[in-house]
């Protein structure tokens, strides 16, 4: 891994491009937008998969490892439990991310798929500073002394003193085995869980989690080349000719006419003034890739967007062209992919290659959390990936996260603190990964002991696993699943005989 | 366990005489006192067991679970690598308790005694706010603000950054199993350590750690009952005649010619002048007879205070009296008791009952890990122990941690981050108690798993095998540190194997 000390345009470039755009980025753009809540509200599986729970609030010290600072917040959950066996039955407990619970809650149908097959109460526990988990309320977000509580540490003290009040107060739950289960930084989250306090979870899915994309666990470059995969073989020349069209844009985008035509063929809201503006134009392009490759799903679906199956391959029928093409075609199949991605339900009148530069909390909340803890370095070639070239500089982040909070990252401390590559003394743990979703380049994609499992799913984006049952999935998502309650059945059968 | 509300009083005597007095009392005291230094540095085991290192410091972070206090202090650690294979030598490393580790260093003489056997180094690592690492320098005890970074998960993370340091800057560590070592606190830190941190150690010893001396895990009466066994079984009516003495002060001291009388045959420093002072005559005796036990070692030692072998014997030979005997009596026999402890080596003028009570550093800093993380409940009921009764009053010392420091104690926290009793999932962790020592009632005494194993030492008293090996050992110590050494080795090669 390179870094090198860049400009603070680089270092800009650096958040904006790779921490904003790409950590875990459908999960933040889905946090950080209400708007498109109601949209996929609106699009159909609420109605198909109606929940049902309760939502509580629970006393938490907004300091769990100091003792100056002794106040408490409303620490928002929903509880489930239709299902659950009052004598014991598991609570499998979802260890929300970067967003508003009830989102994670709709978009996790494997926990409800199975609730009634264990017997199990379901909890979804929200991430502080999130949601309505604010531990300052409406200053939560207000400076980076308010900010200073919002860790992962935090959060996992935040779940085992939760879990410990589910136990000690409902009735039937005191033995109760509790499975740890997230998707993304939430899989993270589940699985350093298991690592961190294992005596409160027996066991733990960890699904689409990248544990290991920090600093000098993997090489910076995966993560673009399974995007570049992903496009390679969905179509012909379809990650060529995304290659290419970065400098069709600043060829095209030299001229003022050349900016109009752009602004007119993407239709986006606000037309593009400058050339400079043709920076966050692919910026935008560079994100929607990477969501594409992400929510890559067999069926018509609405994670971060409403799309259509397989919507790689639809996107990729606009970028078939051959070598000879002139900048204007391409651009031109360019912006009807970037509509398909945007628009596909013709609901929305113009685009707005803005719209993912937001200040909402949720935003505001994953950034911090990149700038201290989570560094994910990520990185380009053009080679090996279809992407503009662009290292990964440490130093320029780590300045440009200096002058937004006046805090600086500590890029060896996840290492540190959750064990990086040395995880095998820990036990029932599983890594569940898609071959499609770029995120598995920093998974755990084999097994680590006989505890310690990863599951493939080679059709597989984003956590497809915890997703409903759908008639469209493909077998092996089907088999991860079967395979995964088979663990959850037999951490279950231990926890009940130990002593 | 019994919670009660009690009244300010009861609130400070429970400080005072439970969690001052008892909380590890002995390290404490020696932490707090740099004058028993000298005395214990003249008394000869130095020049017996002469020991060379080197001290170094780190710049460690002040706050490793926040970004906003971004300073460092220099994190004091002494290595020794004369006997260091530097081809991937194990590394011993001692994790520092509530004291300056120097004393540390001096008092674990097994650490030396198998440094060349194992081809190891040894470090020992100072525990943050004790000794010379203050993280805010003269300033770190000032104010609760400036306390607020001490606690036992930042000491833990100093010790994993620390050895995450060693191994990548010191020339032939960088593959080198670490093992943790310590004695009572220090031993509570090295199994959490192991469990918190198994990526960065192997193993750990932890000798004479009362990892379970926390509310709801053992009845707060087995402390006391350990205490008072000793005595029992060192000579006739020794128990007894302990338990007998506290009315006859509370008898003895109701005239002011009787406190004078007290005072004589105690050779105090500062004459008793009212009868409430008699209160804390009782206070320090019971401390005494605490420490006792605690160093009621085979040999002559000087760990707390020098002291002949087997001291409880030597101190129940003042004790054995028939049940017919006046107050005076009874109480002569205890004042010559309290001076075979405080003065067997004959130099002290006069003892002084307020010593334990002194407000120097290390004293405030265990007192305030009591008042915040380490709430370790104790209770006497003077029938199954030999001293007046006096319950656990939880509120009573809440109230009082808020008046001295603003913060109150989480009875429940150690429990939630440490995992309380349900530890079956870990590894590589070796309980050694000894017989003899109250501490062994909050200790593991038996095994947990294969590899969570408990030693017990009938004959020992606190961390007797962490001690040099010494001519006068019983067989039980010299079994322990075989079996102890022979686990290190295979952790040692079971992490030479690993991928």
């Amino acid at each position: 891994m390179k870094q090198e000390v860049g400009t603070a345009r680089l270092g800009r470039a650096a958040l904006v491009s790779i921490v904003v755009t790409l950590c875990l980025s459908g999960v933040r753009v889905t946090a950080l937008k209400p708007q498109l809540f109601t949209r996929r509200g609106a699009s159909g599986y609420s109605a198909e998969h109606a929940v049902s729970y309760e939502t509580r609030y629970f006393e938490q010290k907004i300091d769990h490892f100091g003792f100056l600072e002794d106040g408490t917040f409303k620490h928002r959950y929903l509880v489930a439990n239709q299902s659950w066996n009052p004598e014991g039955g598991p609570i499998l407990f979802y260890t929300g991310n970067e967003g508003d619970i009830a989102w994670f809650c709709n978009n996790t149908g494997f926990m409800w798929d199975i609730a009634e097959e264990l017997g199990a109460m379901l909890v979804f526990a929200e991430h502080r500073y999130y949601g309505e988990s604010l531990p300052f309320g409406q200053d939560s977000y207000s400076d980076s002394k308010h900010l200073n509580y919002l860790t992962s540490e935090q959060a996992l003290a935040d779940f085992a003193v939760l879990i410990q009040e589910l136990k000690s107060t409902v009735t039937g739950a005191q033995l109760s085995p509790v499975i740890a289960l997230g998707g993304s930084y939430g899989g993270m989250l589940s699985a350093w869980m298991r690592m961190k306090y294992p005596h409160i979870v027996v066991g733990a899915l960890a699904a689409s989690a990248p544990i290991w994309q920090f600093p000098g666990m993997v090489p910076c470059g995966d993560f673009y080349k399974v995007v570049t995969q992903d496009f390679a073989k969905s179509g012909f020349n379809c990650d060529v000719n995304v290659r290419r069209s970065w400098r069709a844009i600043d060829n095209v985008s030299s001229t003022d006419q050349g900016l109009q035509w752009l602004s007119e063929q993407f239709g986006l809201c606000v037309p593009l003034k400058k050339r400079e503006e043709a920076l966050s134009l692919k910026g935008w392009l560079q994100e929607t890739w990477v969501n594409l490759a992400m929510v890559d799903y067999p069926y018509e679906a609405s994670f971060l967007q409403p799309l259509p199956r397989w919507p790689i391959q639809v996107v990729c029928k606009y970028l078939g062209f051959e070598s000879a093409v002139s900048d204007y075609q391409l651009l031109h199949g360019i912006s009807q992919a970037a509509k398909l991605y945007y628009n596909y339900t013709g609901r929305s009148s113009c685009l707005n290659t803005s719209e993912t530069a937001t200040s909402s909390l949720g935003f505001l909340g994953w950034y911090y959390q990149a700038c201290t803890e989570m560094v994910m370095p990520m990185c380009t070639d053009g080679i090996q990936d279809m992407f503009e070239p662009q290292e990964w500089n440490f130093q320029a982040f780590s300045d440009e996260c200096h002058s937004l909070f006046g805090i600086r990252p500590r890029a060896d401390w996840a290492g540190t603190v959750y064990g990086g590559k040395d995880i095998a003394s820990h036990s029932n743990i599983i890594f569940s990964n898609g071959g499609l979703d770029p995120w598995s380049s920093g998974g755990v994609t084999r097994n680590i002991s006989d505890s310690l499992v990863a599951i493939m799913i080679p059709e597989g984006a984003h956590h497809l696993d915890l997703r409903y049952n759908n008639a469209n999935d493909p077998p092996s998502v089907r088999t991860a699943r079967a395979l995964e309650l088979m663990y959850f059945k037999k951490w279950i059968m231990q926890a009940k005989k130990a002593p």
